[in-house]
């Protein structure tokens, strides 16, 4: 009894999956992976981390290799086997063996494309002179690693500090490198808001030796010593024996592009709930495609493993007529350097923003990972963004050394099933002194935020400073604030608030801050009840440091 | 402007926080604690870290002063003060002051229960012999160390194998001493699963000198050394220089009871959903009250601090004329104990047996904490539970050292929010390689769920092994079996397993074992859609040893 016949381009992330999910389902289709590399299903995510040395042994991130395919799941994989072109008339990929140059054609009723996304490599003078490198395929890794050891290489410039651009960084320093990081835009991890970034960008220039905001990147000369000079657009120039570009990725959309497929406005091929194509028997998933945004409905790109496994289960499904769809991303992502973790989930202000969406508030926290009283406790510094009128979850950032991947994951739970600042701030989360607090992060978060949507408190935004139409209350104590002050604010403790309330003007609005934005709440209910318009600074000074102190300065900027 | 008068009794957890919301809530509000004992707000949770000088100094303990109740709240806090009685016809209470002796009365509008509970201490012989312990008060943990340094303790025998006793265990290996734990159930932790406590268990067993389970502490004497001798029902006898007793808590209900309000079966006293008793002008809230399960509805004492501070919140807002609600409890709580994790959330097999509820099902998982490629990776063991027609979670258990309350928190805020297995198996988690995997251990789970749920693939429940209906198939590699091997079994690679599918029966039911559950999975695709009857047996070789392998033995018992 013949089966159907599934052929899929690219056998890492998406692709794999795919073929895995379909050989359960379907004992009796062919399948075939064609991968134009070497490896199919290996670990790119791990790719910065063995260039560090970190994972010692490339073998470590081959995941499965063509013979347990074979072996395991009846599925054909052809490596070193590039589909260049595809005849959507007659159901036919055309293939070309990589080593042998020789090109043959295979049929298809169900074809399946996952090639991925290719880094970005932007067409400035210099680019192709060696010791330039982009970091995506294990070949890549390879390549570095090599250069490293063959040009005893000690300066390194890093192009883009995103995630990869940070954890590059670190895996550099890692093997005694010094480091500059050249970025265009104003802060770190672009993903972050600008004030959650910031708290990172000051780990991150206490270990490197140059971190360079505000000014990309544009070009390369060969220097004197032998090494690169890379310039910037501002005409700066940094020395390096090593430049390594991580700028991003873009969709590899060729293929589908010459086969008439549709292509989203990101660059990403277009895909309906099931990651059908345009083309009915053509399937897409993984980093290739444009996705929309779980919560906005906004086309995007996102390429994350994760959304890249279930994308390749949907299809599966799909392709064997079960009804199964991909709600769209979530957008949930982490990333550790030099100790310090960040992470988030959902929509950013920045997101919202540029999908037009203003009925969402922000509130900040900063509480330990742990109790206070038990040995250790790191801060989190956490924002969480929800809805105005009804408190829905719409996304969180966090950055801290500890346990701030549980705080989102958590949060990203939430957000999967559309639980409210209400549910935050009653979930039942562990506790014991070592693992947290009676009320932990999460719960902090989604109090702070439904003191807000119940009314409780109302938020002065941080933006509104600068308008200086509000009188500004501290209501820290007198050391506290001495050490590190927040100009313009005038001081009352709130153990002395009560009995001073006739300092404060009756006509203007008072908007109250503290350290971390929990004395300044009860203040602005003991105010509130005494007849005073008041609103909360969220997040307080700790807040407030990381909105001026840094590059990233918003509120305060000079 | 007088406002009402609330008087709280117990100034620990929800008394503490049920006072700074009534502040929050209502300025005007005359509010006064009661506190027999010299404290208010302290961190219970941390004794036993204090008594293992893991927390250095009592202060550290102290969250919160009478003077910073009243600078802050305007709230004055009694230490020493006891209430003795209730009169709710005039709305009063009787207090004494610890000190002095004398009596008094203080009247009332509102009044708040929160006298916590006392740990059990059974009227066995020699029960007052000096050196025998209980821990609940910042008082006992004083006692216990001023014990410690002045008898030079050497050798303790902890009775009781839950939480706080193995918690005590720990802290007192810490300080150097042999420990003998006495614990009358056949398992450690009896708040899990047997199985599940299991992998607890061995660890305990390899750090402490004694493990002694299914017989419990019966009896003290004096010993002929000058210490004490710790008898066993079944007669054992085990020396030590001091004993702490950690057989959990009973509800101090006296002044409840006295007072005629309603008290529940479980011994807690009974409150509706806005945690009023059934005085109208009386509220409870802590771990003296008799709570709901939040899935089952069902009455039970559940003495954790973080319910405790939300039950403080809900009766406060009752007070002030809010519809606040507690909605139930969900059980979540974690315990570290050498090195090793142990978390819950939701309800057990245990609880759900107990509550005549049958309609639910079990998967095992075993994944890393984070992606394998990355070095260090440490096994997570998980249990999931949920209903069988619609895959609504029900309750996890996870074991292992790094990574599990992260995964229990995550399912706990899938049970806040009434998700489905198939949440689980969707939601987007952090993954990068040293936090997580692009199919985290969460979504392992939800996924093996689901699977049960779409009818994909049945499950074999351990139980039914001894029956021997079945015909064992086990797919693991021949060498993995050579090493641990399982009774009963053919071994059968999964590899090989469609070219040899004519060696098995097809009258049988056939149950299939590999070493965590996912070769098997694959293997009951393969074999179903070859028209055999396969079941797979989840969890595999991993959770089979925790099930057969210990004195918590079920299915394999001899």
């Amino acid at each position: 009894m013949a089966g159907k016949r599934v052929l899929i381009v690219g056998g890492v992330a998406g692709g794999a999956t795919c073929a895995a999910r379909l050989r359960r389902l379907d004992e009796n289709a062919e399948i075939v992976v064609f991968e134009r590399g070497y490896y199919v299903s290996y670990a790119n995510c791990g790719l910065p981390y063995f260039v560090g040395n970190v994972i010692e042994r490339e073998s470590k991130l081959l995941l499965a290799s063509p013979d347990l395919f074979r072996e395991r799941f009846r599925i054909e994989v052809r490596v070193r086997n590039e589909v260049i072109g595809i005849d959507r008339r007659s159901r036919c990929v055309v293939v070309r063996d990589v080593d042998s140059g020789r090109e043959y054609r295979e049929s298809y009723d169900a074809l399946v494309l996952s090639p991925g996304a290719a880094p970005v490599r932007p067409a400035w003078p210099g680019i192709d002179l060696p010791g330039i490198y982009t970091l995506r395929t294990l070949a890549d890794s390879e390549d570095i690693r090599d250069w490293i050891e063959a040009k005893g290489v000690r300066r390194a410039v890093v192009v883009g500090g995103g995630f990869i651009g940070l954890e590059m960084a670190e895996n550099l320093v890692r093997r005694g490198m010094e480091i500059t990081i050249v970025e265009a835009a104003e802060q770190v991890m672009p993903l972050l808001d600008a004030e959650m970034a910031e708290y990172v960008r000051r780990r991150v220039a206490s270990k490197v030796a140059r971190l360079h905001l505000g000014d990309g990147a544009a070009g390369f000369e060969a220097g004197a010593d032998g090494g690169l000079v890379v310039r910037t657009a501002a005409g700066e120039r940094f020395g390096a024996d090593l430049v390594i570009l991580a700028m991003g990725v873009r969709p590899e959309n060729q293929l589908a592009r010459a086969a008439g497929l549709d292509i989203g406005r990101c660059g990403g091929i277009r895909v309906d709930e099931t990651m059908r194509t345009s083309d009915p028997a053509i399937w897409a998933v993984g980093d290739a495609v444009e996705i929309r945004s779980r919560l906005t409905g906004r086309w995007g790109l996102m390429p994350l493993a994760g959304p890249a496994n279930r994308q390749g289960r949907v299809a599966a499904d799909s392709i064997c007529g079960r009804r199964s769809r991909f709600a769209g991303v979530q957008g949930t992502a982490v990333c550790g350097v030099f100790g310090l973790t960040a992470a988030l989930t959902g929509e950013t202000e920045k997101t919202l923003e540029s999908a037009g969406i203003g009925d969402f508030r922000t509130v900040y926290v900063h509480p330990g990972h742990h109790a206070g009283y038990y040995p250790g406790a790191k801060t989190i510094h956490m924002k969480l963004l929800f809805r105005e009128p009804d408190g829905l979850v719409l996304g969180a950032q966090a950055v801290g050394e500890e346990g701030v991947e549980r705080r989102i994951d958590v949060i990203a739970m939430a957000i999967e099933s559309g639980a409210t600042v209400f549910d935050l701030e009653e979930v039942e989360l562990c506790y014991a002194p070592q693992y947290g607090s009676a009320r932990d992060a999460v719960n902090m978060a989604g109090m702070a935020a439904a003191n807000v949507v119940r009314g409780d408190v109302g938020l002065a935004e941080w933006s509104e400073m600068e308008s200086g139409d509000g009188f500004l209350l501290d209501v820290r104590e007198v050391d506290e604030v001495r050490e590190s002050p927040i100009e313009g604010a005038v001081n009352i403790p709130l153990g002395q608030l009560r009995g001073r309330v006739s300092e404060l003007p009756r006509e203007r609005e008072i908007w109250v801050v503290c350290r971390a934005g929990r004395r300044s709440y009860y203040a602005c209910r003991v105010l509130t009840q005494q007849g005073f318009r008041a609103r909360n600074l969220s997040g307080g000074y700790r807040t407030y440091e990381a909105l001026c102190g840094g590059e990233g300065a918003r509120v305060c900027a000079k």
